[in-house]
């Protein structure tokens, strides 16, 4: 090596860093598996997916693990890399229960498969670290709780996270599946997002990252960057998690999420919105 | 337990009475594997998958069946939902030949590869299932026929069921692939949609649930709840089966649908249609 | 069979030819896996994705194979398939370099888990074939290179394939997402496309191909039909490959492609191009 470090070192240098500090004892593993086949990409999995985009600032190493969490799990497609950022979670500081939660909630998003799946995996590496017991969240609802309770707690976790873009999603339904109107109010608001667990904002970036990792929910993905908004997260936040997306799903995922975002943002700034 | 049952009991006894329906002997299998985990995405399963969406009227749990079984084998991310959708559909009336049915049929929206992969998994459960064997359904197409004929059924039959809409597809790549046109009518219609082992009405039906399922085809979508209305089928079947798809899919796949079911009956309306 | 040979025979008969130049001695198991649940499925792949698709001129076996490796391993459902179509690469004078070249490009277009998890079935691959161990491609970058040396290869690059299309979509991120449009011009165009082993038309062919599997991409699928005919690619090549996409990911997905590839043809058509 020459005297003078080369940025492309200190690319590779501060990635393996990071790497480390996430993947803990199975960082080698990401480069070990293709190192062989493709040095190459290796490299870039360390200086540009760790590199660069884990050691942006803007969100920590727990938002970003949550982050891959649920875009992994909710693609379905990626059950290797799910399991090593699962570990790698639990290397950063999030709970298991943090990553159970995160894994109940995509089942809103990509449906109860995708969240059995990735419960699945995350079994796997419960059991390999027998450390990461952590009491099971089981949300406090009392079992003498009335359908009408339940549906009034949805009404205010949806007026409270969406806002008027979560009413107009449920007034739009009126006329053709009033069912499914109830269903978003009692189980995606009234079940899954009234649970303890996650906060708000957190809730609202996975489902950023989610949404954006599939590549099929637009519509939806807007409502919800209005909700990360809507309960305190930022703009520069979402434009990290969909940022962080081109290394996990690609770059089409994260510029059609960033279309959305600047129709979002352009909404925010007609209402005088600071975020 | 109170004296009074809550409705939240009501509906779990309720979605565990469906799930032992649709699941027999491995009902169970569905909880245990996250009750650890996740006791309550457990209790949401039973409660809304089945107490709630199972429990509807308007599809028979045939035809719910044969919708999960397309739209789980055209998203290819969820075998594990396959199999046990495969073996439920056995245990509520479904033949093998109309499971293998759905089965090629879906060869046409997510691909050959998609149809051969969820094959597979219906491989795995026929075997254990040794009372499910059944003749394999050979579509009674003579060795003689030409492929002028192979053609002519198959424009007689994306007649009767994409009507006007089918035509439009073809007619649009006159210009650009009028191969794929051909394709379209050869393939697709002479041969897939020809075939005898499931009816027009359920053909459409599970195409309008992969199509919801994938996401990623709403042109083919409105084409396809044109063609479940054309052949017998009713907008409240559509709006089931997309429905059905918020528990299977996520709520992005079937709101995204119903967009889609919006401009179909629209445009129907217009044209003085009741269905 | 009688004297007179129906087209259907024929159609088959070729099929198989092509079959068995493409999977060489695993060409059976295409057929083995599926003959006695759903023989007609197999009949339909040895007729319409090899008899019909496979025998089209336009593309050679070469191109296909890559295309297939590219959509299959992008859409991350279809391991069974991509290892066959790896495996029939080689048989049909791909390079295993090509191979890793094509599964590392795709990292731009479906994330870096898909590439690292098509790596994994090539490597099973390239374990069962001793001898087609080839030198790995390790891109000749100097470890002394800048930044800024990267950063302009990047620029030249984009420039060279996407022209005008490729700027826009630099230029509409500057305010909102900067870094991310960095990150396309060094990490996308300075890192991967800038690597030898792929020309830059089959760069282009197989991103064609991944994103008409994708489905969702059409904004990316529109600049790459141009990046396609900017670098000496036709548009009959490009109809071609989205047209074989209809056999491994769905006519949904090759009909969607063709409507993208309508408006980049019309656009050219504008501006007085003739490809």
């Amino acid at each position: 090596m020459g005297a003078e470090s080369t940025v492309s070192n200190v690319r590779y240098e501060r990635g393996m860093e990071l790497l480390r500090s996430v993947g803990g004892d199975s960082a080698d593993t990401v480069i070990d598996g293709i190192a062989e086949i493709a040095p190459d990409l290796a490299r870039y999995t360390v200086e540009f997916g760790y590199g660069d985009i884990y050691h942006r600032p803007g969100l920590t190493l727990r938002q970003r693990q949550l982050a891959n969490i649920a875009a992994l799990a909710a693609m379905g497609t990626a059950a290797p890399q799910l399991r090593f950022h699962i570990d790698g979670a639990l290397n950063v500081g999030v709970t298991p229960a943090e990553v159970v939660e995160t894994l109940i909630h995509i089942s809103v998003y990509s449906g109860i498969p995708a969240a059995i799946n990735g419960l699945t995996v995350a079994k796997t590496v419960f059991a390999d670290r027998p450390e990461s017991a952590s009491p099971v969240v089981v949300a406090p609802i009392s079992p003498e709780e009335t359908l009408a309770e339940r549906h009034q707690r949805g009404l205010e976790a949806l007026d409270r996270i969406d806002g008027e873009a979560g009413h107009q999603v449920v007034a739009a339904l009126a006329d053709i599946a009033p069912d499914l109107a109830g269903y978003i109010i009692d189980f995606s608001f009234g079940d899954v997002y009234s649970r303890p667990g996650l906060d708000l904002p957190t809730r609202e970036l996975v489902t950023v990252a989610a949404c954006t990792a599939l590549g099929t929910a637009a519509p939806q993905l807007r409502v919800h960057l209005h909700g990360l908004l809507n309960v305190g997260g930022t703009r520069a936040e979402a434009i990290e998690v969909i940022t962080q997306m081109a290394a996990y799903a690609g770059f089409p995922a994260a510029l059609n999420a960033l279309t959305a975002a600047r129709e979002v943002f352009a909404h925010r700034d007609a209402e005088g919105r600071s975020e």
